[in-house]
């Protein structure tokens, strides 16, 4: 040991142990540290001693005034006075914990569990006279924390210039990441090294109908490991993103740090707060597990709990669609050949049909025929309203009206039609990103749906905002997507958003909002294709925070069916698409291809008709970002188990232990695999079916092909 | 003569007569000549045979894309071939004519007359087979024109960079102006010549709630003069400007000429244009009497005729307010002490009551004792609902809900006792710019009017535009006014705005959008002051295209009657005040000031009870921009007539020449004249009221002493 002075230590002494508190998880094996530096606050992050994250930086930056005008006219220098990041001292602590167990009304498992130790530390600067609170809560399986800001004589109002949480990591780590977007998060992950990712980054993203891309900047949920003799798998990510915009990640990529980069608004602001107010959680679970990873519920934990009232409308959904066969270009969305229409002045019936409008009544009333015989709760309908013709690239704010069909699709017949058969249609309400036009007509939009009997509807947000100028994930639009849920709450109906932005655990406020697409899903297969490792990758990012409408379901992978010398294919075998339905979780669960290629192909469709939605239990097997996915799951409220194999580019083996089974009970397991010759590109419709009796002591070995699975439905045998 | 060669002659003859198109007024008085000029069109006037217009020229300039993303980013030259200005040959012409009488719901005189001469030219642009039309209108009194965009294959959707429709004038003129801006039109009215605008320009406005200035751009209406032997005056406006941005009009002070700068959005786009669409109607109004000028209404025969089948709800309406106590700081539009509420979560029962909150039941009652007592038909309440704490300048969304009441403002009891004395409530919604919030707020605030029997609702604009970035006389908040004025037609209720977009007639479509502040009213009395001859203006600029809600009637002119040692007064005397009634039209017409300063000048008072809103004719008998206004009103469905008169900061006589009443009847005229010792610094109470029987042969002289006037109420003697 060095030889220090007395004055150094007790220097050293008083920055390192009086103005450092720490926090250990329930189980202590997780460590935080959270100390002011000069008045600069620092948290880090210890597992089972060796340090996870270095000591990193907290802060907010501020705007002079609380109503700016054209920020990038007035960033000036002499604001750094107004910034919440420097001469604290600390004034308060406070210390709680929780140990609860909570129902999601949809959920993987029928029980989460949620406890932590808390520590909340009052920070004052004494220049401005003004507190904020920094609150940690430490999980079993991580970290969170955020910024509270109580109402105060010098804090009522401000805008936020930008959010500087860092993560620092002691080590280089690979990385499964996408690039920062304010409008987009429809990308294909790369798997690079922290240190890699600038390289990678000019690299990692093609067009897209709403962009706004931030350089060497990533978004989150970001998925990281450690890699080495003692792994450590680490998810960075963020929880309650409410009145507040979505944050992503700037990388320092030499020093492997990442910092918050809020959403901006068009003015440049990051979030107009009045207090009392807090920011999102910043979340960081780490284990040495993956499979622990994928399966922590620390987001949904860090959101409040609901204060609806009624929640009995709300309820899994198996549904098919009118949609795929406008994705590939099949038919149309539109009904005419018209160019340019006049909502409220054209009159439709006027027109010329294109022929090609797949929402016409002949057609819903076969998909659904088809849909009710194979025992589906809905049947999604997209283009059956006016205003396709010229709905996209245009920024046309009165766009779409929500409540006139074409003159080929009967509202009142087909709903009529679909009751009959046990079936309820799904709604779809494409805004073409024009959310003020929604928010005018959502009343009557819902009102419509309480007429005819739909529950539940897909939205959309394909193309720029309007207001002109905000982001898909600006404070604004994301206080939009939630007064809508609030809104269909009030009307009785469930929501899922496409190209919105992505959950972060908010179902647990909003349980009516049952899914969101916001991510690149099957469509994409149409667009040019989802790698191969694509869905072994998005459990571990998009799911961390909620649900994806991912829309599986694929048996006719190969689009030259269609169009001769079409090279578009969708890149899996046909039972890894099987296998999709268990490894994500999805309470609105699509069977997304045609009928006819169902049809062609009922024996494997069976898995998907068996397949539940709702889940009493979830077990991740075995996962590995980029590799492969195992999960086992109990259907809520029955003793059948399904479980689902997914494997990358790579062929792969495993082996399914079934001791997650009851024991002293015998089960019937139907199983799914890969044909000993089946081919993702070349042979994709090979696949085995066959049945065998089993127990908990049984073990299966399954070797799925490159880009293929298994998957295994379970019922008890009486 | 010179000589000129064969070729020059036809040259020339080609280029003035073969691409020139001529039109006349049906008087025959004004001559308009269009022309292609190498392709480029150009418009001009002449007044019997004298050149008013110059050769200017039209056109517009377009961006590249019709869903551009933030123009500054994306202004590239060669976007210069998607301009609509240049390369057109005429491929079509087509001539009209049109003497319609018609009566506006509530107007100056029972009829109007529309009477135009009409040609309407196709143009088109080979390079893009783009084709545009030009259509003029040319009336007794001048000149309107507007582009119009018919729906063709290759113009569907485009975004405009400018508009560039030049006024050229021949010589210099004097010009009364206010500076533009994007958002207010609050400023004094400047008398210079064109050619010293740019001089006088950065000294010609204060500081306003909302402000984004263009640099030696100006506002329209905008009214001119040509001085000399033979005057002529000029007024530069437009008219219909829905779907479109307000215009400013850019100052090229060496050439006395002006161009249409058109407001801009935050994204630097200046229209989302789809066709078929046609633009605002460029008006400029020319009579060698200012008189005709201002009793011009050609900027309202430019509007279409309203859609609304029920229009018995509309009526004018004569009120007072509980208002002018908190201008002049008396008094508070909030209820209590708290500096940071939030709606539908602060229980406001439980604030401390500022002590100061004028909408509180007792003073309300006394109000509308003292106005039912006085023959109003309504009383305006500002402060009456939540949300006034912290209403102003922190960009705060959700800032009202126009539903909910202070704890001290019983919203039944009020209404019920208004009711029981013959008066109604007015409603005030005050947005604080939030438009997106008021939009989703109106239908639920609209039918509260109705449950309680308000029939008419002032709103307000206050503060920034919300969407961030807009301004208030944006395309999207243009729209917005309008949809607000057609929503509330479906409840019934009548709409007078302030801060909004000031009226081009457009409350002939809209009836029920009867006045609109959207200028320097009399609140500006108690912010600095107006100048002696701002009224004198106005009726030349802002109520060319609609009334103004200018809320005059202060009789306690000097506000240190309140606070000691305050200096602020309303620079005028107590008689012109009066006349304001008669020379200003207003059929939503206030008696701003407080019941008790009326109480003690009960005599003068009378005038206002007596005088009427809404008129079957009007008679400007003398009015020179800037010096005075002297005019004559019948009282619809009486025989009763109005007499105003007032002058700027130089004391005037006048003779008031009653030839316009009816032949053989005989009148008692009630007559308000500034006393002999009136002054409106030091004497503004000092008055003389006589009565007199008169004929149409009689003649009254009046010395108006500076900033003073006279008024007069004649009825006739059964």
């Amino acid at each position: 040991m060095k030889k220090i002075t007395v004055g150094a230590l007790l220097f050293s002494m008083m920055f390192a142990g009086v103005n450092a508190q720490t926090l250990k998880s329930p189980d202590g094996k997780f460590e935080m540290d959270f100390q002011l530096k000069q008045g600069v606050p620092y948290y880090n992050l210890k597992y089972n001693g060796a340090v996870v994250v270095e000591d990193s930086k907290l802060g907010l930056r501020l705007f002079k005034d609380s109503a700016i005008k054209f920020a990038s006219e007035i960033a000036k220098s002499e604001d750094a006075k107004f910034d919440l990041n420097n001469g604290f001292t600390k004034t308060d602590e406070k210390r709680d914990s929780k140990n609860e167990t909570w129902q999601p009304v949809l959920g993987e498992k029928k029980n989460y569990i949620n406890n932590y130790n808390e520590l909340a530390v009052t920070l004052n600067q004494a220049s401005s006279d003004r507190s904020i609170v920094v609150k940690f809560r430490l999980f079993n399986d991580g970290l969170g924390f955020r910024y509270e800001f109580p109402q105060q004589k010098n804090l009522n109002y401000f805008v936020i210039r930008e959010e500087d949480s860092e993560i620092d990591f002691p080590t280089d780590m690979k990385a499964w990441w996408i690039v920062a977007d304010y409008d987009s998060q429809e990308y294909q992950y790369q798997e690079t090294k922290i240190s890699e990712i600038p390289t990678r980054w000019d690299k990692a993203f093609d067009a897209n109908a709403s962009q706004s891309l931030v350089k060497n900047a990533v978004q989150s949920p970001l998925m990281l490991k450690k890699e080495g003799k003692s792994p450590l798998y680490v998810n960075v990510a963020e929880a309650a993103v409410l009145d507040y915009p979505a944050s992503h990640l700037e990388v320092d990529a030499q020093n492997f740090k990442f910092k918050t980069h809020l959403t901006a608004d068009r003015q440049g602001a990051k979030g107009y707060i009045q207090t009392p107010s807090v920011t999102p959680w910043r979340t960081i679970i780490v284990s040495p597990k993956a499979e622990e990873v994928m399966d922590s519920k620390m987001i949904f934990n860090l959101n409040e709990p609901t204060k609806y009232t009624d929640t009995s409308y709300i309820h899994p959904t198996k549904y098919m669609g009118v949609w795929w066969e406008m994705i590939i270009g099949k038919s149309q969305w539109a009904y005419s050949t018209a160019e340019n229409v006049h909502l409220g002045k054209t009159d439709f019936t006027k027109l010329t049909p294109n022929g090609k409008h797949a929402a016409n009544n002949t057609k819903v009333k076969e998909y659904i025929d088809f849909a009710a015989e194979n025992g589906f709760q809905g049947l999604l309908i997209e283009g059956w309203n006016v205003g396709w013709e010229d709905w996209f690239g245009h920024s046309k704010e009165f766009v779409f009206d929500f409540i006139t069909p074409y003159p080929d699709f009967d509202i009142k017949m087909l709903n009529d039609y679909a009751h009959s058969k046990g079936i309820k249609l799904i709604m779809h309400h494409e805004t073409s990103g024009s959310a003020t036009n929604y928010e005018r007509w959502s009343d009557k939009a819902f009102q419509l749906m309480n007429k005819y009997g739909y529950d539940a509807v897909k939205t959309g947000y394909v193309g720029d905002i309007i207001p002109r100028g905000e982001h898909h994930y600006s404070q604004w639009t994301i206080n939009h997507f939630y007064r809508i849920a609030e809104k269909a709450n009030e009307y009785k109906i469930m929501v899922n958003s496409h190209e919105s932005v992505r959950p972060t655990g908010e179902s647990r406020t909003y349980p009516n909002y049952i899914s969101a697409e916001a991510a690149r899903g099957t469509e994409y297969e149409a667009f040019g294709g989802n790698n191969a490792d694509h869905q072994t990758i998005l459990p571990f990012t998009r799911w961390m925070g909620g649900s994806m409408d991912y829309t599986p379901g694929i048996f006719q992978t190969k689009l030259d069916y269609y169009f001769p010398g079409d090279k578009r294919f969708v890149k899996t075998t046909l039972v890894k698409q099987l296998a999709l339905y268990v490894t994500m979780y999805m309470p609105l669960q699509m069977a997304a291809d045609l009928p006819e290629n169902y049809k062609k192909h009922m024996d494997a469709f069976q898995f998907i008709k068996d397949v539940a939605a709702d889940w009493d239990d979830t077990k991740i097997l075995a996962a590995e970002p980029g590799d492969y996915v195992i999960t086992a799951r109990k259907a809520k409220g029955t003793s059948n188990w399904f479980v689902g194999g997914i494997t990358d580019e790579n062929k792969r083996e495993y082996t399914v232990d079934f001791s997650f089974l009851d024991k002293g009970q015998k089960y019937e397991a139907t199983i799914y695999e890969d044909g000993k010759d089946a081919d993702y590109i070349n042979n994709p419709q090979s696949y085995n079916i066959y049945k065998k009796e089993i127990t908990s002591k049984s073990k299966i070995n399954f070797k799925m092909v490159r880009s293929g699975g298994f998957a295994i439905s379970i019922k008890p045998i009486k």
